[in-house]
């Protein structure tokens, strides 16, 4: 109950406690008690992403006076729950909503994967503009109503690196039969390429390299990477991850749930998932130039994929969309729209934006900034 | 007074009006109704930045069930508060917040350009990154608490355009004795160089095209100078505005009126302008694309500032920031820190993101995306 209604009970006689009843609907409408659970796909030792959760959930409170309260659980923390698992906990109503790589779920429906990231797709900021302004808010939810979950835009990692080698890969014949883990649908181009892709989540990488049961892994960048402790494991730390220009975060939430809930709640969801999303990408920034220089300084070699290396990769993930779209047509559908946006993207993106980073990493190497 | 008191002392009789009186304080602190008003530097047709502004407007009236409204005014429409000084009229209360490009104060102290966009700073997305998670909002707020005001980043123009010029600028000898428009700091490097410049509100340009009384303007990007009509004044193009790597807009909240709002309408306000923030970015980078074929196809010619132009460009801003920076302790401490953030920034940002979007702009050009 809104504290109103329960002050006024409180505090007043008889009278007022009927008239607080008959008042009581109106408010419950509007700014009813709750409390959700929030199952994570991450450790909480990764203070950007499951940091980004507790900033939803702290918002929430925040905002609604902390009326509307979320738990957030680390991945694995809720019984029957795994982290990878966590949109399906939410589709059968298990909690109410969750924080997750929406390509976890590529196994299931490798639309999920366009939900989230796909090799050579789109960048971060382009991802944002095309969930806001560009109808991806539309095309994803139309086909997360399949699944009984409603998506709410929430981070991104930006581009991010491309994995953790224990020896170096001068062409993509380097790749064959590499052991490496690898999230989500990148796994099926990179088995194109010879990879034995293996899904773990966050906690189970460096386990997986001490056991010996990986060659190569990619988590995410400088930062995450090194909490995870991946520098222990592998020497060689290239770069771009070309599968993950960009991956997209997401809120999931229980469709019905979200149908439930007042017009003003699902406002403030939605800038909560906002807020937690620049949370994330701001902490990223700011902290992976820092965890950079101490990486290097422990030892570790940085590496460019060569554009060789980079062509026969984008060959390969552009034959599987085909191959894909032929067969899926929410897949389809989805990614001729992402595929016609990515053409405007970088259209634009090499005027002004491209040729002011690139003036400006010119004079970082001069020393002149 | 909230709904629920209204409707109580309506429905009940006399003891549940008494009893909603008790229980007023304590609600009327959580989510009082208030109706504000809130200038903005932008003429009504520019949906990207008045947009901007209303969707804040929009959040806000969502998340508070209409209990706290504000309604947004373009540039001039309320008398004695010109577009280009609608932050003097919220640190004087005659408006209780604005939306603005903080940089067109600078003349009042240049440090306000640092809250918005100086000559080869941070790009947008570092911006973010600075202002939430780098020290950056802290910095500005001390510093605004001097002029009476609460800043809140609210949307960001990402890189900007070079602008519009009647004849190609080939060196930066083509810029002496240009008369052109330019926005806040800017101005200031230009005159270095020999620029004329001057600051006119953007509804003001063309019509000073017309008379000829300037030679050059820069104002945006493809689809706001579209709006304007730009293109219909000079046929050159040129990228990048290196004076405008991003620009920070803010929400600037009379400080007294922010700090007497219950935490949960701060909470909101916030998310608001993030939320509104992103509507912009997003808005820009979906319809970017789109006005730059339209601009090219009515003749518009596009041109790179060359290197040794830029070059040239750079030494004169950075001059000025030392002369500045030793006269001025606040734009010295706070450049410091930009400068320190610039330099790790441009450090990781040469890695995973710009090898990935070089290489997709090498895919664009090649006709392979």
């Amino acid at each position: 109950m809104p504290r109103i209604s329960r002050r006024t009970v409180l505090k007043g006689a008889g009278a007022a406690g009927t008239a607080a009843s008959i008042a009581a609907p109106a408010v419950a409408q509007s700014s009813p008690t709750l409390k959700w659970r929030l199952a994570t796909s991450w450790p909480k030792s990764l203070d950007t992403l499951f940091g980004g959760a507790e900033r939803f959930a702290d918002y929430v409170a925040d905002a609604t006076d902390n009326k509307f309260r979320i738990e957030c659980f680390p991945a694995g923390a809720i019984q029957g729950v795994p982290g990878l698992q966590v949109t399906e906990a939410v589709s059968a109503g298990t909690v109410e909503l969750c924080h997750t790589a929406p390509y976890y779920m590529a196994g299931t429906d490798p639309t999920f994967a366009l939900a989230c990231a796909v090799p050579f797709g789109l960048n971060g900021r382009m991802q944002s503009a095309w969930w806001r302004e560009g109808g991806g808010e539309e095309l994803i939810n139309a086909f997360y109503e399949k699944h009984n979950i409603f998506g709410l835009l929430a981070g991104n990692t930006m581009a991010q690196m491309g994995g953790w080698y224990r020896r170096e890969i001068a062409t993509a014949d380097d790749l064959k039969g590499l052991r490496m883990r690898i999230g989500g649908f990148a796994g099926s181009v990179m088995s194109k390429l010879g990879v034995i892709p293996q899904q773990l989540a966050g906690g189970e990488i460096l386990p997986a390299f001490e056991k010996g049961t990986i060659d190569a892994a990619e988590w995410v960048g400088p930062y995450d990477d090194e909490k995870l402790g991946l520098h222990k494991a592998a020497k060689y730390y290239y770069y771009p991850g070309w599968w993950e220009g960009g991956a997209m975060l997401h809120i999931q939430v229980n469709r019905a749930k979200w149908s439930d809930l007042p017009r003003t709640y699902q406002a403030i969801l939605g800038a909560a998932a906002t807020e937690a999303g620049e949370f994330i990408v701001g902490r990223y920034d700011s902290q992976n130039p820092q965890a950079l220089k101490r990486l290097v300084a422990a030892g570790t070699q940085l590496r460019p994929f060569s554009e060789a290396t980079m062509d026969v990769c984008f060959r390969a993930a552009h034959e599987l969309y085909a191959e894909i779209s032929g067969k899926n047509e929410d897949f389809k559908k989805i990614w001729d729209a992402v595929r016609a946006f990515r053409l405007d993207q970088y259209l634009w993106l090499q005027l002004a934006d491209s040729t002011y980073d690139n003036y400006m990493i010119v004079q970082q190497r001069k020393h002149t900034l």
